[in-house]
């Protein structure tokens, strides 16, 4: 049966579905009476929800949070819709479709992929080819790569925006790496392909996009450089050694691509290939962010709201 | 007779030539006598020049600056070289050859304005279409848009820069624009064409680069929005109007290209097409600078001096 | 029959008037009724109005924004006052007292604009003075002068608060100019003039302040220096020209006279006359907005509320 | 016998006169003999000068700094002019017209000290009139207060600049005060009479221009405000006592009246006429900056150098 | 009889207390009957009162704001609870544990302020010794020295916030001066125990924590410097001085120890002394906020809430 | 035999010592013979020396830098002293005192060490006990760990530096943590002890100091980080294995410890004792600065030259 959709539902309707519940809160009444106040919702949106004659067995069983398949009513009040949820029973996520709960790229994320993979086997660095290989060798982090959103607000912030911004990347520096011939293309693809890759450990997103907390700590910037040194030092006890200058030089990639200490980088660009890989990331990372500003805006205004992490409203109207 | 270029002059040697002289002063001895001390240059730099037994009347000939045929030698004194001068006499700036002054692109003029017109030549809007038809009928116009300098200093300031930013911007476009297909090409297009189209009156490069008077007061940002109105004066003058909204979306680009408040843009970019033209000009001239500081920095040395404008020195070791 | 101003509103009173209708909302209830939520706002101030029993063809006859004029009746809801409106119809803003709808200056702007007038009548360089000259001759742009805002919110934010500003920046350079005897006064006087002649098209207040599309993409700053050179140009074809260094120099003020690159000018004040415009600006408009700041405070308190645009909380106690 | 001025001297002339040294230094010669390295200056400029021969006793008698009688002569070496000093004596301050050395305001200070008593004269507020007296009646501080520079460099750097820029400020006051007629005119005079009275102490312009220890430390700021609190203490002391609402509305002017904090200023505007003072003063003294930086350039250039305060070059060719 | 805290009413309960009132104000219903909105508050939090058949001679004897003995009822109302006032009588603020109202300190004020007499009685210089002692002996404004809070948010916000705040900062000094003997620990201590003296003038505390008027015109930091420089002339007048370079290195202490222009300080530190205070304020304000922020956090997240003036979220889990 | 010191040079003497070369060049002269122009150094300064009758095989031979025997003269050309060199024989750095070429500590480096290691060997938590072990155990690592300096320029930069720095921030921790009890010890001096363990990678200072290729693009931060993370895996390797939460809130402290983006910091500080590392660091560094810069200013003014790094003269006249 297909989920009912929170932002498809209307006053006065009976509901039997599993939602995710945030925040609950266990209350009591003027006349005394426990009753629990919760966000209910899916990636459409939120309600609020009530359970009256609550106890506290109940509040206590709520994973905070967590999905409950819930049967209740829909109805308004104060002008506003909520749910009124006559029975709880608690949910395992590995029985729920998790993209009626997340955004997902509509992207074809087998297809990225491969392409990413094509992209990234022109590397003819030995030292580089064989770091990347142990990166595509590891599925467990390749599952992530193709899973991770890029951020958890922004731009790419949905299951697949992690794959769907780096393979934009590389398909743009393969459109423009032969306008600037000087730069090491090895070095460039190489360094899109990791730039983000602490990411993986930096999100949680198996129930909305957060932060973990190693990953606020430490941040994947420099997580992604520990990963690197991982990769290598495992390729060293095999037998194959990256040189250092290399190894530095795509680090320097990774530590810089944010081009600015404000935003995180320890470090600013200080090669060429650095500036190229900060640009690209850059561009793609806006050109994604102003296109959604101008889709999701409701109504037919010329103008969006002001959006801060662009500084300004956009216009929209296109010629005629 | 081949010229003598400035940095191939060694002690001793006589001197016979055509030279930039610059800053002349007249001064007298310790002993009352009056000479004259000078900077004489050419493209590949300059040397102080001293013409001993001067008079008023040779001084209030030289131009300030402007060109020189000089008979003299060149001498070692305190350690740097100086040119003694024994004739001098005024030469006129069109039986120069402008080329010994100035650094030019190394790039073909011809055949990447061919390539610019191809490029623009894809724009279907018909009152932009018409808009950028005025522009390049205009042969005077046209010619210092192929002749000027892209800036005075940082990127591309060399004769021919201007064209050769603007070609490699159109290049960029051109290859990224299918991955970004919410762009409305024509805009985009049109906007790198005319987006410095005002240096070619804010930048003066008959003899040596600097800035207009006009330049300096008014800006290329605001002369470019000046041209482009004037032009569509005069289209509605023959009967073809662009409408005002085509025109302000166009205007646009032209003001918020810098990006930022400081670098002189009074408007942020606020279109899509407004971000692209932002970050593809921002990328190009970066990227031309970036180049342009490895490949200058004498000596062999890993690292380049302090770039200022880069906020660092620049790492230019290739991988092995 | 006098307005019945929104703030002299008191619960239970009937209502049968003209108010500007903003952002109506068709709503259903609970029960699935519908109903239009709008607010209904004069000069006065705004309050929620609620049309139950509505049609869809109700509210889509209704303008957004616009005048209407409405029966019905107010009343306390959750400790609020709102209108309860029984009837709607439709009123052209022709038939509308409009300073019933927008704050307007408490000057005379007919003895203001003869002050404006008199004062730039001292202007002496036959070239400004003719430039000047086109502009009081066009009837319709001065009567859009003698109207427009100043500003949409900060300062002078009311009908002829444009011309109070700029007569009043005028009266403050007649005063002080002969304390600073090595400044053009032409060049001062026609600098105020025109500093903010661009405001009449970049703002809209024909129902409330706001920016229209062309005054968002260019700013009022860019569109007056192309309104003196279209009036240049007009003059030039009249058989009069402003040469380029005078039209440059009164440019550069107009271009300079917010002072920093942050407020939207595009170039930095570099001659004397543009920082003493830039000056005078500030001044008359930051005396403006703490006048009216201690004035509008309401209470007795010492202190008003904390003012972003001051950076400060007001003192407003006098000596004794 | 009037003074030889160092800008005057020309090569090879016999000097006898007085001037300032400054920074004294005993080397020796190749050869073991000692000589004496020194600035020698008066308010045209300064040049270097060598004692052959010298002394381990005479170094040790001249001031560090301070004036002294030379008998020598002028010699150009290795292109520059330097003197080289045959006899030294020392020379008492006293003695000296401190004008030969130190540039003075070209305006008639006592008229100008007229002018300025005859403006706070207008103040009627009691309390304030009884303070503004206090520092009248103080003869000491009102002939430092007509001597002081009103700064090292920038602006009104001469003897007589305090007073100057308070005249003139002063003046502007009261030319525009009739326009704001919402502030309180006596606290703006008395405002911007004593707003930089602590530069008396914080001066030094005895000897050329510099801070005293106490100055750095403190500041003018705080040492104004200190001073007016102390006259403030001396009325109460004689039976008059001066509000301390007052007293705090117009220490607080003093405090605010760089207008950012970043300028030393503890406490930015917070009333009206706080806001007053500090435009009055920032316009005044950006102007004198503006105009001196214009009529000291040498040359005929359209362009100044780069002012480095004002953030720009500045252009100064007048309109024809 | 305890106070009842506001945080301790439950829905339903009869009221008969003691609360400070804020804000009240008289408002009429739908039928026109008067009654009084106002907020009732103690140190543990504040809810909304409601007084129906008010009058205006109530509303008129209410203090704004003050202690009122208040009978009623506590009810919910639209979720939130509220307190029906049935009768209200003013109590006078002698009468009232303030404690009950604003929050102390949980240190022994006592013994703090016999550790900060011993602390500082090592001072040996005569001149800072004799100026201390005139501090401590002004008993009027030791007491407020040990009542007065630090500052009214951030930091030791509480009553004896400023006597904890200065006997922390104190205890760090005698602990790491023995680290630093290039420093003048006579200095540092006597700068310490002033630094935040004006704070006894600038804050108000007897009803809640705000700024007098003075207080924020002249700031604490200014009132520091005045209420020394006034202690100095006092004992000037007993025949004990204090040299002004002493008095000036131990004001530069509190005029710098803001550390930054922004931060309200009109001198940065210039002596070693200035340094080690600020650093030591700096250190002990920031652990007071980060260990104040991680203890009220309500809930066992592993994070608290953004922190504003911390720039972060803090993260509280301990190692295990 | 002892060196002769650069600084303790006069004219005119013979030389027969070791130094320091660095920049040689070969020139040639009006005539045409060769010459070497370079630097001669060692830690009390440098000098200009100049080998005539040179020959390329001797310039080829030469370190750049490294370390020479010359034989030669010395003597005063334009008044500065250089150096006349007869003959060249280069060195071997093992053969060098490096003391006579780099600034040492004067504190006792093996007393400073076994204080570290009594300090660390408090720390209880297992994990980070064994962490900290690690390191310790790692006798290559400490040996540079004594000898590195703290940095290039600015604070405690000369040999044994980074141990100074070190010691002392953990001897202030020891005294002020009973001061803040709520802080985990273990976490602020295990931070402590590896918060620059980083520079042991990033500085060289064999020949003077300077970054590594590696410190450059990687930076200490990061690579205290990647040294944290091998030593624990190492661990791990043993069958000891150091939790998570605990590596990054050690990782934490070493990331953040700048504790400012535009100081090089990816992460600004997050937890309590994140802040108090920063702090402490700061304190020590900037104490350490102003001591030198007041301690190396030569003669006996008040005030040292202005201090980039602090934003200031200091003021260093004790008092009386």
């Amino acid at each position: 049966m297909a989920h009912k959709f929170i932002k498809e539902i209307a006053p006065g309707e009976p509901i039997d579905d599993i939602y995710m519940v945030r925040e609950p809160i266990l209350r009591s009444t003027t006349r005394g009476d426990l009753y629990i106040a919760m966000f209910l919702c899916d990636r459409s949106g939120q309600l609020n929800g009530r359970m009256w004659q609550a106890t506290e067995a109940i509040y206590s069983s709520l994973p905070k949070p967590g999905f409950i398949h819930i049967q209740g009513r829909s109805e308004l009040y104060a002008n506003k819709l909520q749910i009124i949820v006559n029975n709880i029973s608690v949910v395992d996520a590995e029985g729920v479709c998790l993209e009626d709960f997340m955004v997902r790229t509509d992207k074809d994320t087998g297809q990225m992929f491969e392409d990413v993979k094509a992209i990234v086997g022109r590397i003819k660095h030995p030292g580089l080819k064989a770091l990347v290989g142990e990166f595509l060798a590891d599925t467990e982090l390749m599952e992530k790569f193709c899973t991770a959103p890029a951020a958890t607000t922004l731009h790419h912030n949905y299951l697949g925006g992690l794959l769907e911004h780096t393979h934009n990347m590389l398909r743009v520096a393969v459109a423009i790496l032969p306008l600037y011939p000087r730069l090491q293309t090895d070095l460039v693809l190489g360094g899109i392909f990791l730039h983000d890759i602490g990411k993986t450990e930096e999100l949680a997103y198996d129930m909305g996009f957060s932060y973990t907390d190693s990953g606020q700590l430490i941040g994947h910037i420099t997580k992604g450089l520990l990963m690197i040194n991982q990769k290598a030092d495992g390729l060293t006890a095999k037998g194959t050694t990256i040189d250092r200058p290399t190894l530095d030089a795509l680090g320097h990639i990774i530590l810089s691509h944010h081009g600015q200490y404000e935003f995180g980088s320890p470090k600013l660009p200080a090669t060429a290939e650095a500036f190229m890989v900060y640009y690209i990331d850059d561009l793609d990372a806006k050109m994604s962010q102003v296109t959604a500003a101008i889709d999701n805006e409701p109504g037919d205004s010329n103008w969006t709201g002001w959006k801060n992490a662009l500084q300004t409203r956009l216009y929209r109207k296109r010629m005629e």
